[in-house]
């Protein structure tokens, strides 16, 4: 298949820096101005903030691009008939930015024929922001990123592995799965929101493996991590009736994802 | 027992904060100078950055106040007879600190006759830092830090919850502690360093479990997050034969701390 040409891929990551320029301003005027979260369905937390930051991605992308589609988290989904999709978490860690804690942040993508061509994510309160195309390489707040590789045969004990919540596991019946591999790996650290795709992307981390998430949680990060020269895999796909489907995935340092595979595995 | 003045406790901090200035400087010099980590006996990680930065405040301490005694992670004690000593933890998540992961920081504390009079946390990498001193209240980067406590009656579903890692339960033998644990709040995270004190003294997680650290662990937070209107609750001491003990607390929201307490009480 055929990419957009990287002058194109290029003009979209200009854009979707500027789109989320806009995110960001939304989310802390919001925040300044005093939240009030309600629950979802699934109890989850949603805010004005991450209301209002997805429509102001979804008004740039109809002002810029129109006829490009936009799946998001919170509104429903526009022209999804087209080859290119914007994908967009306004605010990945809700429930971490209504507390105050500062990891959450925004992830956009763009993908053509369900393909990633362009990601970014963008920790506001953390002034970090990730962003790379297809073939153009990923970048931290201007400075070129590649992950080097572990050397290290099996899991060093030093190395870095970072998980999703047990509740993640728990939507499809897997928390044992994640009860296991902690008591093979015990500094496992769970961070439960976008941090560990940025500590993925960056090598900060061995491995992150992020457990039953959507495709908006995953617009940006698998496409940076694999051009920033490490590894993203699929380890699960799960089909849920009238929903998303639930996807999990192992990306970090490619001998770390190697050996981290096999736990993570279908049985 | 009397405490010192109010005015020696503010001096004793003002050195404090002078001191933690000093070891933000060592750590970045060594960061940029590059790490050379070497394996301690049990396993963690030591760099010449802990070692330094722990140097540089046993001088500042011995030169301004001869005779208070220091403790600290990576040097032998100084004048255990005194009834004030310097509690040092000069790199905590020295692992993290290794791999580029920003949550690491230092911690200091003064205490009188074992009481916790002055506590500093500095987070050089995410620019943060919280300070307070007993009755004097706590500050996070010049703005008063006041812990609202939670108006649900139980654990409310969307409430905080961060331990430690299952490795530090294994200290103990209690692994199968955490793994129930995290079966009744999914959602638990796991941060393993200094990153969940600032995140329970800021209010920022309902609790933190801190589970068979050392007194070096618990220099600052404590003091912290109970001057700032939070509880701190210690719910296991264990003696460990030649080594200082490991101390397991719960600190956060009164009415969370008190909540989790009943999980994590020795049965």
């Amino acid at each position: 298949m055929e990419l957009p040409s990287l002058k194109d891929r290029e003009n979209f990551l200009e854009h979707a820096l500027r789109f989320v320029d806009g995110t960001r301003q939304v989310i802390f005027e919001r925040w300044k101005a005093g939240l009030h979260p309600e629950l979802k369905g699934d109890k989850s937390l949603v805010t004005e903030a991450d209301l209002e930051a997805e429509l102001f991605i979804r008004d740039a992308v109809a002002r810029h691009f129109p006829g490009h589609g936009v799946i998001g988290e919170e509104h429903p989904n526009t022209h999804p008939e087209s080859e290119f999709q914007w994908v967009v978490d306004p605010i990945d860690g809700t429930q971490n930015f209504v507390h105050g804690v500062p990891t959450f942040g925004t992830i956009l993508g763009v993908h053509f024929r369900g393909v990633p061509i362009v990601g970014v994510i963008d920790h506001p309160a953390l002034d970090i922001r990730l962003w790379g195309a297809k073939e153009f390489g990923v970048w931290k707040n201007g400075e070129r990123v590649t992950i080097v590789d572990s050397k290290s045969a099996g899991l060093d004990i030093n190395e870095i592995v970072a998980t999703s919540t047990r509740g993640m596991f728990e939507r499809t019946s897997e928390g044992p799965l994640l009860d296991r591999f902690m008591k093979t790996h015990g500094a496992t650290r769970i961070y439960y929101d976008v941090f560990g795709h940025t500590m993925a992307v960056c090598g900060n981390v061995g491995a992150l493996v992020e457990f039953n998430v959507r495709i908006w949680d995953l617009a940006a990060a698998p496409l940076l991590v694999e051009e920033a020269g490490g590894k993203c895999l699929e380890v699960r796909r799960t089909e849920v009736p009238g929903k998303a489907p639930l996807i999990s995935v192992i990306m970090g340092k490619p001998s770390v994802v190697d050996v981290l595979a096999p736990h993570f595995q279908k049985e």
